[in-house]
């Protein structure tokens, strides 16, 4: 069973996640007996070069996945509603990026680390959490299973490529124009510069103040972890990093905490590496957590605010981990256990 | 009596700290007789231009202050150490912003909004915060009037002027290798490259995995807020930014919030600027408060982790009221109440 492979689709494949899962699919080595990848009618018919196969850009609409057994969506949340029900219809697997249906009861929302038992679950679509949400979670999970987290206050320090490639190259026009003295140019983030500077804006604002991307850190965190009360209160940043996201984290927890322990945990997590040396200066940062599969966990410690409570920094690779490799490893988990068969075998 | 002036020295005179102090001596017409600048032999006998004069810098020594009023030393804990109990037996009044005496029960550590009833008591000293202390405060203090804080969760977003004229350079030099694709090179920050990166270090670690500014940021809020049981749990992180340190802060009271009450009590303290406008995209960010007086407040909401509580957003310059500024403020204030006499009155 282990030996079937899948006609793979990447609805979304122009842009900065679906590039990402396109590299996946390649690096990973995917079982893929084809894969066919779909943009909007503007970027159909250009060309992208995976490994040593030259594959042409469809357009992405209705009645293209006929024979596609699993479909990634990375096109954001608007081709989501319009298309993915569509491909379900077709028999195909939606594994979802956007956040369009991740909060629907109905709809897993899944980071195979933490609750696989939800792929069984689905009825044709599979949801993936936001990016500072899984990448939280990294650190997050392997501390709630020692301890029981009921509390959690975080604040962001999120890259430019969450908002995708347009937002990368501005930081970099914005920087070279600062170097040479030329105006700067203020569009993804306007009317605020993003080089050399902080915008504690991420999405948009709620009538209770809080940003889209802050509401979503608290409702899916609940969600994967099955914690419906877990209070959370979060505070997104975008910073002048390109790319990884990192989190910074005061958890409480039923229980009393221990130090050595935690850190044991963390290092035994499948999604996170420990690097938490204080004394050398060793922690984790952007850098070097950008195109790793695991997320970076340090700064381990007592917290002195409140009782029952650890502080700790979390950073991942948010198109990664963030993004296209959980709805990655979410197929190859399926694949894995046999949950997930070819169209073509039957 | 206000109409007295002074001879003002400055210790570090070719420092970060030391040069914005020069520079806000001339522009906020501080009532000087005389400047003299003082440093390191090393610095000795070059000339700084403050306005229409031409002034050398001497080398910082005992002995020097004999006709100094007042002294505001800029240059490390070290000097302090060395040299300031030389210039209290001179008769010259300290103004330090160094770290070395801000904790000693004896030395008042004063932020003239804040507490300033405590520059009467000073022994011949006054010391000032730690710059991510002083700019969070101007967001939490007025909140504390209202509501009495006891315990807050912040995580800064500290700019590289902090860390002296050397890491701005840094910054700066590895952003300019990076655009050309030249080896980036690492040192005040060694082993980490600060562009386009996050280090979640500031100062060196204590034993319980706090830095050095973490628990100054905890110490120095207790002693200056006089709350000796606040609750403080701080992240400190070195961002690429210029200039302008920003905290991310959630606070607990012991009474009710009231949004419409906190957003009024920041627009009337004298220290803050209410920025604050979510659905126009209204914010303070660095780049906007770097060489401002006041520190910029947004993002206020109730927190929807704990009860009584409030997150908010703070951002303000890091040499100016997290350091120069805060000083110079402090001369002033005892001058205008006739705390601080010349000594040429005599």
């Amino acid at each position: 069973m282990n030996n079937q492979s899948y006609v793979v689709g990447i609805v979304g494949a122009s842009g900065a996640v679906g590039q990402e899962l396109v590299r996946l699919m390649h690096e990973r080595n995917f079982p893929l007996s084809r894969l066919r990848l779909f943009a909007s009618a503007r970027s159909a018919g250009k060309k992208l070069t995976v490994g040593d196969e030259t594959i042409e850009i469809e357009e992405a609409k209705p009645g293209v996945f006929a024979d596609v057994d699993v479909a990634f969506f990375a096109a954001g949340g608007s081709v989501t509603r319009a298309l993915a029900e569509n491909a379900v219809a077709a028999g195909c697997l939606v594994i979802d990026k956007s956040s369009a249906l991740r909060m629907r009861d109905d709809i897993p929302l899944v980071v195979p680390e933490i609750n696989p038992e939800k792929l069984t679950g689905h009825k044709g679509i599979i949801a993936n959490p936001n990016c500072s949400t899984a990448v939280m979670l990294m650190g997050l999970w392997p501390l709630h299973q020692l301890f029981g987290v009921k509390r959690i206050i975080v604040s962001t320090f999120q890259s430019v490529s969450g908002s995708g490639a347009e937002a990368v190259r501005e930081l970099e026009s914005q920087v070279l124009a600062s170097v040479h003295g030329d105006p700067i140019k203020r569009k993804v983030y306007a009317p605020y510069q993003i080089a050399y500077n902080c915008i504690p804006q991420v999405d948009t604002f709620g009538e209770d103040g809080y940003t889209g991307e802050e509401t979503k850190m608290a409702q899916e965190s609940r969600k994967i972890m099955g914690l419906p009360d877990l209070k959370v209160s979060a505070t997104c940043v975008r910073v002048p990093v390109v790319r990884a996201h990192s989190v910074s984290v005061c958890a409480e927890f039923e229980r009393p905490v221990d130090l050595a322990q935690a850190r044991e945990a963390i290092a035994a997590f499948p999604g996170a590496e420990l690097v938490d040396e204080p004394a050398e200066r060793k922690y984790p940062t952007p850098l070097d957590f950008a195109e790793k599969v695991k997320c970076g966990v340090g700064r381990l410690r007592i917290d002195t605010a409140m009782d029952n409570a650890l502080s700790f920094w979390v950073t991942g690779d948010n198109l990664w981990k963030g993004a296209a490799l959980n709805a990655v490893q979410n197929a190859e988990l399926m694949i894995e256990r046999g949950w997930l068969k070819p169209k073509a075998a039957n």
